[in-house]
């Protein structure tokens, strides 16, 4: 550490023009802790392929969905990498990969940081990806500078973050936050029990109750994350630095009418539950646009029964899902949602019963480590915006546990979930740093 | 025949009273021709156990898809019941099953008359089985009255009606008017090749050309039918004297936004495509009421992708069926459509591509046997209103080869193609005997 400050000064004031101007050779200076651009990029287009449609290219994303052979593959894929790096990957119980580097001072708890590899059908090579291939690189870096920390840092790879298996979120953070009980183990999806797919990916469904980890076990925790909308990419931003996760509340409406002929049935005698739905799409849209902030309501889930063409559809399943930072404003969408279902369903004859589906609470990002973010990309002359998230993370998960942060990235065009999901390299290898110098803060703090 | 016309006008004195007492004594007499009601409900009861949903009873309706084992059975149990009429049922090459009653003059072409049994899923035990079991009641009472008619009488229990079975509806008439090439048996629907449901059911895909019957193959063709509307219901009528079978033009909207992050994705930035499916539906709704007639239009079958809560739509295909007796009417409710659909999509950031799908013309009644179905109605004292029929019915292929005629009978509640679907069995009867005395009046001709 002798003469790191200084050091980290000479580096820093180089780095913003090499940001600038795209170059990466100031990265290859030994006693300068930077990420490899190089082969961070290569790693993402090296894990991409666990996943790929076949016959398809790095632009034709990724179906790397948690559990399934791909996913296996591509965390094999990333344990290899940190074996090869001189880390030690463990897996525990829900099937996390967690490594550590060891710090000077044994009795401190340890800097955590990472993301998840799994994908949704059809996604992007982005989405986790970085995160994850990220911190495995902030750890290298430092070992090529032969920068000792004080505290132990740890990398992770969560398992199942997105929500597609078993249809729960999140699902491996919230077994190491607590939520867990040992009969959850027995849920089936597609016919694959839960405890076995967990057994896939090297956990250990029997100790289950063991990923639990205590408040404090780690100093924080911190993720870098695309943005997955188009904000900072619009205002031209490098760094989101992350204010809080906001909460999801989501609805099912269950709409009744009567399933009857197309051909006979005349249009004023319908009781037409296609037709309340596309009212109750449109309501959420207008209720939800019409007030000021950044609240989102999405009808993404719309199933019809019977859905053939020569029949009145008789009923219609709809998902409603709200998020915002504020939960009193959800509360106050959906309470207006419901009074304009009400409205609908006698309009159109029909019966619309909006049932709660889920509910998470919104996580604030740690005051001290927004600030240790917004101090690291303000170093590397790297432009930040403070936003909160719209998309769930881990980090929200985390934040029961020890002060979080996260680190946004640019996305093209604001689209994720989707082979077109892209974030320049540029973009990916300034996160990268960020995350890397937020780490060398927070462990002087 | 000796005395006829005066047994009739006997008989049909006393009938009118007894239809509006509900009784059917008089139908008892050996020489008079009338259907026996007690045997007709026994029949439809007895076939409604065929595709009946386990544990239920004749309310919880049937699904006695066509080729399904349900729909042999269902087929099998009619042709024990010609077989105790003394007839001798055949199975033509397309699976239709047709039985001859000889007539007084073997040079005359026959009579025929009937309906279908095949179902929808979660349909109803009046629509098809009426018209069929009505037809073998009609036989048997004429051999009761000893009545022998100058032409031949063949009955007939169409194949497929309803068009769940390979997407498309009257297909086994369809084949009988002309409209197959024998590389249609090469067509795969859930994995079963067309040719082997047709082998299943007793068809003999291999002749399936000679199933063809030219023009004047028949004198007539008359189908008893529900009328799956309100209509007469509503209006206290008797009997419908069906004018023609509407045109039923079909489209398939393909709705292309793009797949986004629920939570990331601002409201303003979206191109959903449920939301532009959702303004089209309700278009299609507006645009087909506004106009005074009795057209109909229907979005009754929606698929939404990736159709997962927390994905905005990326895409949508909707399929818009329309349908009137005047092709002019769809034709310009579809340039409508298209209009109003580049105004949604310009609005929505989303592109609507409609295309047709399939296009049936109109099939109009003949004249003459509108008259005699009218007459018929008007002898038997019961009330009779002309009408278009707004579904299809095999009776628009038989149009294609002989003067075609159809009767209606009310619908309680209009409601079709549900397990809700209901006939009144005085009303079954009543058009029962419409049925045998049209038969009878055509062949007096």
């Amino acid at each position: 550490m002798r003469g790191m400050e200084l050091t980290r000064r000479a580096f820093v004031a180089g780095l913003g023009a090499a940001a600038v101007a795209g170059r990466r050779s100031l990265f290859a200076a030994p006693d300068i802790p930077a990420v490899n651009g190089a082969a961070l990029q290569q790693r993402i287009e090296g894990l991409s392929v666990f996943g790929r449609p076949a016959g398809g290219t790095f632009a034709d994303g990724v179906s790397r969905v948690a559990y399934t052979d791909a996913d296996v593959a591509g965390r094999r894929y990333v344990m290899d990498l940190m074996l090869a790096a001189g880390l030690a990957p463990r897996i525990d119980p829900a099937g996390n990969v967690f490594a550590l580097r060891p710090g000077a001072d044994s009795s401190l708890p340890p800097i955590l940081f990472g993301s998840h590899i799994d994908s949704v059908p059809n996604g992007g090579n982005f989405d986790g990806d970085l995160g994850s291939l990220a911190a495995l690189g902030a750890v290298e870096a430092l070992d090529r500078a032969q920068v000792r920390t004080r505290h132990p840092l740890e990398i992770v790879v969560w398992a199942a973050e997105e929500g597609i298996a078993f249809n729960r979120g999140l699902a491996a953070s919230r077994i190491v936050a607590g939520d867990v009980k040992p009969s959850d183990m027995d849920q089936v999806w597609n016919g694959l029990r839960r405890g076995d797919a967990i057994k896939k990916i090297g956990g250990d469904p029997e100790r289950i109750l063991d990923a639990r980890r205590d408040k404090g076990a780690w100093r924080a925790y911190l993720e870098l994350h695309i943005e997955q909308g188009g904000t900072l990419e619009r205002s031209g931003t490098a760094i989101g630095v992350v204010q809080g996760i906001v909460a999801i509340d989501r609805y099912e409406a269950r709409i009744t009418g009567v399933a009857n002929h197309a051909g006979t049935t005349p249009m004023a005698e319908r009781q037409d539950a296609l037709v309340a739905a596309s009212y109750l799409t449109l309501a959420v849209r207008e209720i939800v646009t019409r007030r000021p902030g950044r609240q989102v309501g999405t009808v993404g889930k719309l199933d019809v029964s019977p859905n053939a063409p020569n029949v009145v559809p008789g009923a219609a399943t709809a998902v409603i899902e709200l998020r915002d930072l504020s939960p009193a404003t959800l509360t106050a969408l959906a309470a207006e949602i419901r009074e304009r279902a009400a409205q609908i369903a006698a309009e159109t004859k029909t019966t619309i019963e909006i049932v709660p589906a889920s509910s998470n609470p919104p996580a604030q990002a740690d005051a001290a480590v927004q600030d240790v973010v917004e101090g690291a990309a303000r170093e590397l002359r790297l432009s930040s915006a403070r936003m909160p998230s719209g998309a769930g993370h881990d980090a929200q998960m985390m934040a029961q546990l020890a002060p979080m942060g996260m680190i946004f990235v640019p996305s093209v065009g604001g689209i994720s979930h989707s082979p077109k999901e892209l974030t320049r390299w540029e973009d990916c290898l300034n996160g990268a740093n960020v995350l890397l110098h937020s780490v060398l803060a927070l462990d002087r703090q």
